[in-house]
């Protein structure tokens, strides 16, 4: 966007990945600081372990699924002491899927095993208003946008104190009214502290919320266990922050947690995310999508459970930004019962809109030794 | 290095940090990617949480060590979703450290409360050789420098089969002669495989291992804590790969480990160093730093546990490439009886040789919507 303002809204700017090969095209999209995401994919090697991105991409063979595992098991080998690769790979790997199912003609949920997509359940995600009366302004226009749930999130929560909460939460359900799921996202807003969330959790409980969201920094096993084991009623789920198949194992296994949410822009893209899909299953953990971006984003991140037929709610992003709205041609709506679904369509179903994205385009320009190592392809 | 190989060589390239405020000038230095870090740095605020490193530095007041710890929190704070932003902030504090030493004249340790460093035994760090009768060669020539201790890591370990692996091992005992400290890293080659791990144990219980580091992917609880639990003999170290501290938490409390080994550069400085060397003496668990570039890092890695006197082993590179050897003009060398110590002078006691490190600078310049947003500066 033209400006970016210092609010939790992830959908400001974007860096999407164009992948060409055989005649096909495949999008994909990185959550999160596209100047850092860039120089990981284009930096010199510093050594066998943190090598740039390209180096486990360029000139490889896309012929099945077995080919993209391939890439993003490269990543991991070759390039695991640069700390940001996770991110660029989650879109590399995005865009890798879609243009498998283009090739194949296939959805990406089918490539992934899964013989169909189940509906979901969509929550509204958004952030808190500045104030109680914004709060439930916004959650009564949700619920007249007749959505059966709502997540509120970031925002003045946990910052102005317990009962400036307690009167957002309260404001939250009274807009959305008693039948609606409400989720809270506290935006790992206590760090570690265990005493500050266990304060929100009367309202909370009050407000009969559905979950109680990142109370905590991403991997803080103690504090989320502590909490989960303080009989706190409300659910916890977490693990966004995840970058990594191991770290969501570690939240999945040692956190409490009764939701896992995974972003596919940050976990290392579709191939991870299905992973953890399938541990989650495995270990009754209700998986859920975190996506608070594009529907390119939003596509890529409903695939890895689309098959899961129990894992029922989805995120869905309700405040985008224009640039966000504009990057895909069609959108994944409600349907007449409320629920969206990951498109019946080849690769992600998701046409991204080079015309329209060329007003947001930035210029960007890395020289290394007076050589031009990267600059922003044409659209 | 004019030429960086593709080896675990982690001397081959660096990044350094130079802060300056109140006439004082600190030092510290970034493991691995200058370019991402540096991308990390200066990028453009993404959201709430994914604002450039820079916002939390520049312009800050440092006047005792609640400052330095105020930015790290500021880092955590403003930039969690910033992946690469921990091995950013490590050079940024590590400098800071540095910084407010050289103002009060103390040593680092001193300002986090040791009041004196105790000596520690280095183990002399290389990579295996490419042959058994290479690394025969490098452990022989390890003795004969009248090293007590020895690691040999990467190279060819874990990927021509548990023969050459077990051939190498050998030799590298042999070399040393059996009243040597022989420690083997097999830097995270067998991912998440216990079995592969496992079939290395017969090798390192006969050659006497003291240690077996990083058998997986760092994080990865389970295959650690499986591995523990089957009787291994060996001791089990891990954790450089770490960029937290609640990483950090975890490797301690849930993966069986004996040593914990942490890399100041990467975990986020000093100041999240010294909280993981508490938790690790609080759980009966060693510390160990993890160098393997300058002896600018190698001051500050020692810095966390200088004053725990059980905490004796200390990685010590002895393989470094120019570049990393012309970045202090003192080095840390072995006493009279084979210990090394965190120097007893202001900061780090480490001066950075700019005139030698000219011929090293690497012009970088990142241009955004046409405007030089970072270039390299002049030493």
């Amino acid at each position: 966007m033209p400006g970016v303002l210092d609010i939790g809204d992830g959908s400001q700017d974007a860096l999407l990945v164009r992948i060409r090969a055989g005649g096909f095209e495949g999008w994909g999209e990185c959550e999160a600081s596209p100047l850092t995401s860039i120089a990981s994919y284009v930096c010199p090697m510093s050594h066998r372990a943190c090598k740039p991105l390209r180096y486990s991409l360029e000139g490889k063979n896309i012929n099945d699924i077995q080919d993209i595992r391939r890439i993003s098991d490269s990543v991991h080998e070759h390039s695991p002491d640069l700390l940001q690769a996770d991110h660029t790979l989650s879109g590399i790997d995005i865009a890798l899927w879609d243009l498998l199912g283009k090739k194949t003609g296939e959805p990406v949920f089918h490539l992934l095993g899964y013989s169909k997509s189940f509906p979901k359940l969509p929550y509204a995600s958004q952030l808190f208003g500045d104030t109680p009366e914004e709060t439930f302004s916004k959650a009564k226009k949700t619920n007249a946008d007749r959505f059966r749930a709502v997540k509120f999130g970031w925002g003045p929560f946990g910052k102005r104190g317990n009962d400036n909460d307690t009167a957002h939460i309260r404001a939250a359900r009274e807009g959305m009214g008693n039948d609606a799921y409400l989720m809270i996202d506290a935006g790992t807003v206590f760090s570690e502290n265990v005493l500050d969330a266990q304060k929100r959790l009367a309202a909370l409980n009050d407000a009969n919320a559905y979950w109680f969201e990142e109370p905590f920094i991403n991997g803080s096993l103690n504090s989320y266990k502590k909490l989960s084991e303080s009989n706190p009623k409300v659910a916890l789920a977490g693990g966004e922050g995840c970058n990594n198949f191991v770290q969501a194992q570690a939240m999945i296994e040692c956190a409490g947690l009764h939701f896992i949410q995974i972003d596919a822009g940050r976990i290392g893209g579709i191939t991870i995310s299905k992973k953890v899909a399938d541990l989650a299953a495995e270990k009754n953990i209700t998986y859920v999508n975190h996506t608070f971006t594009s529907h390119l984003a939003l596509s890529a991140s409903l695939q890895a459970y689309a098959g899961l037929k129990d894992h029922l709610i989805s995120e869905y992003p309700v405040e985008l930004k224009s640039l966000a709205q504009e990057i895909g041609k069609e959108k994944i709506l409600r349907d007449t019962n409320g629920y969206i679904q990951a498109p019946e369509k080849p690769g992600l179903g998701i046409t991204v809109d080079t015309e329209a994205l060329k007003k947001y385009l930035v210029d960007v320009e890395i020289k290394v030794k007076g050589k031009t190592i990267y600059a922003t392809p044409r659209l």
